[in-house]
């Protein structure tokens, strides 16, 4: 296996692991957790100890933006909360494309996760001659044949693709030729782009199994224990 | 910080941290392309490799299920596979019950990585009686009035909650009374449930973090470096 042919595992643009920046996400939460109980420092072992991996991981994941412990106190929370914000570019508010407006894109219109993080979409794109013209959620809905033009317009560099696996595949050109240099993919499909331009897919898959391990590890220690719960 | 009280970094039922089992989920993935690229078998450092974490990482992670390694062969990738699908318990199918069938639900239902890792919709149900009894995607909708009877029916022991958050809030105290111990949550919002019921909650706003950063990395590299892209 060569480095980096995967796409979800291989190193960013930027030489850094993407499992690493994962866990910065990660890291991030738990340090707005821990802001929001008033804790103002932590230590690596105990940030590790919160995602249950080791304080090496934790320090050598942090060592790849910098330098963020201090010596006999560990990491300022609020400190590392602003500078994991910043590293992961969420310190801003991103304007985003969303592409379909069927079940999913008007899901994901409404989804307040968004919005919390800094991401707010401005315009909306479909195929669907149908679709074109109504509002949703107060947006107007475009027509494909508009992507370039609006997004150019508007200065947007990311965009949300909620389409079937189909449409995906005829529609990624367009966007990518319209300037998108980062998509957010829910289609279950690998999409081909040129490197310059970022995918972050979404397996909905995976969290599905997280919780088949739960339910499974449950039931088994009931019945081996003989314990009812 | 006490361990184990943020639900979705602590130690599970069984004592496995969870951050572990996140990453079985993502062997499993990196072994099924393994396998369609014709590999047999592969050392715990190529597999730390494939998603950026150290070799014994890997083994740590590994060793929480069972002892998997060969001496001088590494991980039989078809027979680490099929082991890490039954701790998983994804070597079954699980039939679900999805709350909720507005855009995120009908958008779930024709979701189709749900059924590659087998999970199977059974049944649907909503709150608004104007839905009752329509079929979407080949499934009649049901009122939550029936959610407790349907789901003793047909023997369902997870739920989808795709409600908005304060609807979830409403209707989970009846998702956990008809049964159901394993719920995931697409609703913004904690859930508050008894501890043999397990919750795993769809972080979106997450994923976008992700791109944001390979966005911003992008930009910089091409702004320090003055190559165009």
């Amino acid at each position: 296996m060569s480095k980096g042919k995967d796409p979800a595992s291989g190193p960013s643009e930027s030489g850094t692991p993407r499992a690493a920046v994962g866990r910065v996400s990660l890291y991030l939460r738990q340090l707005e957790t821990l802001l929001r109980a008033g804790q103002q420092t932590i230590s690596s072992n105990q940030l590790g100890e919160a995602l249950r991996i080791t304080d090496a991981q934790v320090r050598k994941d942090l060592a790849y933006f910098g330098q963020f412990g201090y010596p006999g106190i560990g990491y300022r929370v609020a400190e590392l909360r602003d500078s994991l914000k910043a590293i992961l570019g969420t310190d801003r508010t991103w304007q985003v494309a969303l592409i379909g407006a069927g079940n999913l894109g008007r899901a994901l219109l409404g989804y307040r996760g968004f919005v919390e993080r800094g991401f707010q979409i401005a315009a909306v794109f479909d195929s669907d001659a149908s679709l074109v013209g109504k509002l949703i959620q107060g947006q107007e809905i475009y027509s494909l044949d508009r992507l370039g033009e609006l997004i150019q317009a508007k200065g947007l560099q990311m965009a949300v693709l909620a389409v079937p696996a189909t449409a995906a595949e005829q529609v990624i050109d367009r966007v990518v030729a319209a300037g998108i240099v980062g998509i957010l993919n829910f289609a279950p499909v690998q999409l081909k782009v040129p490197p310059e331009v970022n995918v972050v897919s979404v397996d909905l898959g995976l969290q599905f199994e997280q919780l088949a391990f739960q339910v499974s590890q449950a039931r088994s220690a009931s019945s081996n224990n003989g314990t009812a719960h």
